[in-house]
């Protein structure tokens, strides 16, 4: 059906395909077939919304349009209790459906109010970004932060099925861009390490439209494999991670200043580093290489303003903490036996070379 | 393991036991393999929950222990939120488990907590009345209530092990032994005809423990058999239904002034009126004559108060509501075409028979 690209089938309990391509968006509404259709989005994405509403209205259904702000700050129990509850003042059913129309915020939050209204309704995912697409759109995980921390409430709900329209990468704000490629360099290393190797040349915000769809595929392709192996993050979803710990630490620290991204692209040196000195696969160059790319300066906090953060990460457990790291190109594995001595000096690294 | 009773698997996408039998409740921490454990209970069940609590404290484990106030007043999103913050506050992992020691509230709210909290940690159930015994605890169905309604924010998640011990049920005050006894007489009526029309003669809170371990087995296997059919309630879960499209309209208008298991029996008698107008099954008598045991008078507000209640009620769509009837004993059918007058037909036959 999409002119380009292809569709990729993510195999779960219940399956559902991740359709990429161009032209998507006005197709959505013949997709989605529940009389009864919430359309969820924020500031930046409401005009996508609104087109996907007016189709939606064409077929003689009226969607309810929500917008909520742009950014983390929507991601809370606050904002999820209000859309919850104009879709139970709306006196939706559990036959509706709800389309997520943005980021991973509106990704994640709509959702967790997918998987929660009614114990749970039909959610379709038309991811916005690079990021959305790669990652959060697929693999069915849902939430929202606490005060303490990033995702800490949530549940997994996987979706109906997921639009990726490359047309709408093209407007994105160039540093959204940029960042946003952090979790598609990360699924190469981890499982397609030829992905990572060449992606610095080929991708580009000004590349064909059919590029950018092929190298999206394999990302997607990276996840959804994972996802299939391990829906509920009991094992080897983990490697997803890669990267993640000292991420979430930065933007925790910073106050979800940092974009998800960024913090991946620092996450991954990080990483690199620490499994160098260790003795394990030296990709320091290639992240380093990425982080450049990216090219977005942040501040480092000193590192035992981390700490807390690495302590209260999910994938640790009572007395121990979890990194994922590289034994070999695109073979992840998970290590819970790194000192906090390791991690200042793999910091170290890092702050030698970052922007 | 149990000296009485047995043990019942119920085969979802995971598949778990549930326990019944007598003195149970000192064997739970045995069966928790979990280093981190949050016991969750309500003022009437903190007895039992500090009884478990020290069991897990001798096998050199310190669990974190919440009470919250009895009653549907405690099945909110702000206090799902304010023990979601506890888990959080007390840095429990991915690893920790959660078990809820108590009646319908404590399971429901325990059990979202437990699917929510990083996305999901271990559940068990201690139930402490019949009806989360026979339902509420078997089959996954975990949430809150909004100000519009009951259970209007959940998620499907199963526990990992159910135990019912009965010698709990001695000391539970005697109203809540007969209303609670309802989804027990429900679940004979839908299939297993014979448990319903038998109960009223064995069944009595000083019957004995093996007695009632007996009909608490049959009943949870109905459940069983209908969860694992139907698991994300698409279809014949709805079944399980009967009488409750009344009852949560009672409990509502009454501002959740009724138990849950008065308000069934009320609406069991109203659904065999329905169905007996339509010249289908009639246990009118035996359903009427099952009000009279839990022997509970209730005031029936105007049918029109009930109105917006039923409209909004989780089986209905748009444009249409559903009823489940009886068509044959023990075997339940789905109905959408019940109009309003033909329910006001059957509320005013209720009305006659009413306590």
């Amino acid at each position: 059906m999409p002119n380009i690209g292809g569709t990729i089938r993510v195999a779960v309990t219940q399956s559902y395909d991740v359709i990429v391509g161009s032209n998507l968006l006005e197709q959505v509404s013949d997709f989605v077939s529940a009389q009864e259709i919430t359309i969820l989005a924020d500031e930046h994405t409401q005009t996508y919304a609104q087109r996907l509403a007016d189709a939606v209205q064409r077929s003689s259904r009226t969607p309810l349009l929500i917008t909520v702000p742009a950014g983390e700050r929507s991601k809370t129990l606050d904002t999820w209790g209000q859309v919850i509850q104009q879709l139970s003042d709306a006196k939706l059913s559990r036959q509706a459906a709800l389309i997520a129309v943005g980021g991973g915020v509106v990704g994640d939050l709509g959702g967790f109010v997918a998987a929660s209204y009614l114990r749970g309704i039909r959610l379709y995912h038309v991811p916005t970004t690079v990021l959305s697409m790669v990652d959060s759109s697929v693999g069915g995980k849902t939430g929202v932060n606490l005060p303490t921390g990033k995702n800490l409430v949530g549940a997994f709900w996987q979706p109906t099925a997921v639009f990726a329209d490359v047309d709408v990468l093209a407007t994105l704000p160039a540093k959204e861009f940029l960042s946003g490629t952090a979790e598609l360099f990360k699924a190469g290393l981890i499982r397609d390490y030829e992905l990572a190797a060449t992606l610095l040349a080929d991708w580009s915000q000004s590349a064909a439209p059919s590029i950018i769809a092929d190298y999206l595929l394999r990302g997607i392709a990276v996840k959804a494999e994972i996802v299939a192996e391990d829906t509920f993050e009991r094992g080897t979803r983990a490697f997803l991670n890669l990267g993640h710990t000292l991420a979430h630490a930065l933007e925790g620290a910073s106050g979800h200043a940092i974009s998800h991204g960024v913090a991946v692209a620092y996450g991954l040196v990080f990483a690199a580093y620490l499994g160098k000195a260790r003795g394990m696969f030296d990709y320091t160059d290639l992240a380093i290489q990425f982080l450049q790319w990216v090219g977005e300066s942040i501040e480092l906090p000193p590192f035992s303003q981390l700490v807390p953060y690495i302590e209260r990460d999910k994938k640790a457990g009572p007395g121990y903490i979890t990194y994922v790291l590289l034994e070999a190109a695109g073979q992840p594995v998970l290590v819970h036996d790194v000192t906090e001595s390791e991690q200042r000096r793999a910091y170290a690294s890092l702050q030698e070379v970052a922007l």
